[in-house]
């Protein structure tokens, strides 16, 4: 929806409020304002432009892998690490729609609540109720709501099938892709193009057998790739259950983050994002716009001219749009 | 693309000289004004307009299936039982971009050449390029292309696998549906939405094991649907490599057509073909807009302002948008 009044108005509008709530640690507040980008339409442009201006303190983080490679699992241990360190954490988690991988992530939720009742971990499911345009939109401005509240990092976890979710998990400060020991897992991450978005490797479950094979497979295929400039991946081996090599892989997001912005790549990857955001939001609205005219008063007489056979439905159409 | 000029320069193009070539038999023509189709845009929008009101005379039948089910070799038995009966017929064959099944068509279409010198057929395939919104467009506008030329009949070919495959089956006059004995096949038809579409069930390969069982599986599927007001689909044995069964399906096809005019159903389904079209051209020309926009200085302007921090990708795309 188009937003209604001017900037001076819209300002009245309590957004700026929750959002200040939202930085105090109000949960409501934050849990609202992230609802409002889910949401889209305008309350989804007030939010963002209230968080547009104040934002970039947050290091976002993506973490991407195959179904059961063990990502919420890493997540959560990821999440005490950094509060062992001091450092606050928001966590957007995109759920599959799919209801066969329901089970599974219903669990890894459970066990995230151990970080229920800390104030420097919020963690949150965000439903794409199929709708992948919605979710392309809405989790870039859902990150910015949880940076603008202050998390010194944001992570962003997608399951790594489809190519709105490995988008999505791509276009983060460091995308880290999880492995597993195991016949080919390698390969399938080639296929669905994990390959090329990740910064890291995080080699989880690297307690069974095949992780060595594993490791050097992932390896081999990185030596294959063409020289980005970008230093190569670090394979990080990881037991997720039990906590052990996590603070290596904080280290590694961290050292990532160094040299993103030594070398300028980071500014590079936010202003990527802030095109991508651009185009999504022209599409949607254009989308929404064309939606709003279907059944109006336009529509039904166009309608008509076709049925009729007085118009065929191309000139139907640019007639409708283009008024007369 | 916008059409340019008024209907009368327009008409001064080549569109209504191709068609007129297209109804003598030319075969260039023909498949000049398909491929116009194909590529969208003011050629589209012109061979729309020209066929529009010259169409109706042909029967519109959508055959779907499972890979493998053998819709390519039913469709080319159809035709052969069509030609003996001195009727004419055009193919649109919708292949899947997959390259996986690419080896499995080829085959198919090389046994279709048995009909390659009879101006009687027409078979066609059309591409997908995984262009999924353009597959939706097209096939009801080529569809029209070759009803215009004077084909008794026009056949659509799709695979019974993607949403828009399907949709774009259903959306035909009569739809068949094929399948083969074999374990769950009916379950899987069920899970694709193909039960719901069908007004005619093919059974092929039906000297294979199991066929009784397939034929009374489907029909017990049948039994338990809501009653639509439509008789119910008959469930028709073939065997297209011998064409053995193939003058019953044209019979029963022959059938349903009667019932779709006696009945009345044929009109609504016109009307909701041309419905359909018209909200595919409206989202097509306002997403060819956006993108049109995406580069150009109104673009530039909105990213720099964007990148600058002076505004938010929400408000910059609406000032695109809605001009100042």
């Amino acid at each position: 929806m188009t937003p209604t009044g001017s900037p001076a108005e819209r300002s009245a509008l309590p957004v700026e409020g929750m959002l200040a709530a939202a930085r105090e640690g109000d949960r409501r507040a934050l849990a609202r304002l992230v609802t409002m980008v889910e949401s889209g339409g305008e309350g989804a442009a007030d939010v963002s432009a209230a968080t547009w201006g104040i934002t970039g303190g947050a290091h976002l983080v993506g973490i991407t892998g195959a179904p059961g490679a063990g990502k919420s699992t890493l997540t959560a241990a990821l999440c005490a690490e950094l509060r062992d360190r001091d450092r606050t954490v928001g966590v957007l988690a995109v759920d599959p729609s799919s209801p066969f991988s329901g089970g599974a992530i219903l669990g890894d939720r459970i066990r995230m609540s151990a970080h229920e009742d800390d104030r420097g971990v919020y963690i949150r499911s965000m439903a794409t109720r199929g709708n992948l345009g919605g979710l392309a939109l809405a989790t870039p401005g859902a990150a910015r709501v949880l940076d603008a509240a202050g998390f010194d990092m944001v992570v962003v976890e997608t399951v790594g099938v489809g190519q709105v979710e490995v988008d999505v998990a791509g276009s983060a400060d460091t995308t880290v892709v999880v492995l597993n020991p195991g016949w080919g897992d390698e390969v399938q991450a080639a296929k669905a193009g994990l390959m090329e978005i990740a910064d890291l490797f995080v080699l989880n479950k690297a307690d069974r057998p095949g992780a060595d094979q594993a490791r050097s497979d992932i390896e081999s295929m990185l030596s294959m790739r063409a020289p980005t400039g970008a230093p190569r991946p670090a394979v990080i081996p990881v037991v997720a259950t039990e906590g052990s090599g996590i603070g290596e892989l904080l280290d590694a997001i961290d050292e990532h983050r160094g040299w993103l912005e030594a070398s300028g790549e980071g500014m590079r990857r936010r202003e990527e994002r802030a095109r991508d955001e651009l185009h999504a939001v022209l599409t949607a609205e254009l989308r929404r716009r064309a939606e709003a005219l279907v059944g109006g008063p336009r529509w039904d007489r166009a309608l008509q001219g076709v049925l009729a056979g007085r118009n065929d439905p191309w000139r139907a159409a640019l007639e409708m749009l283009d008024g007369d």
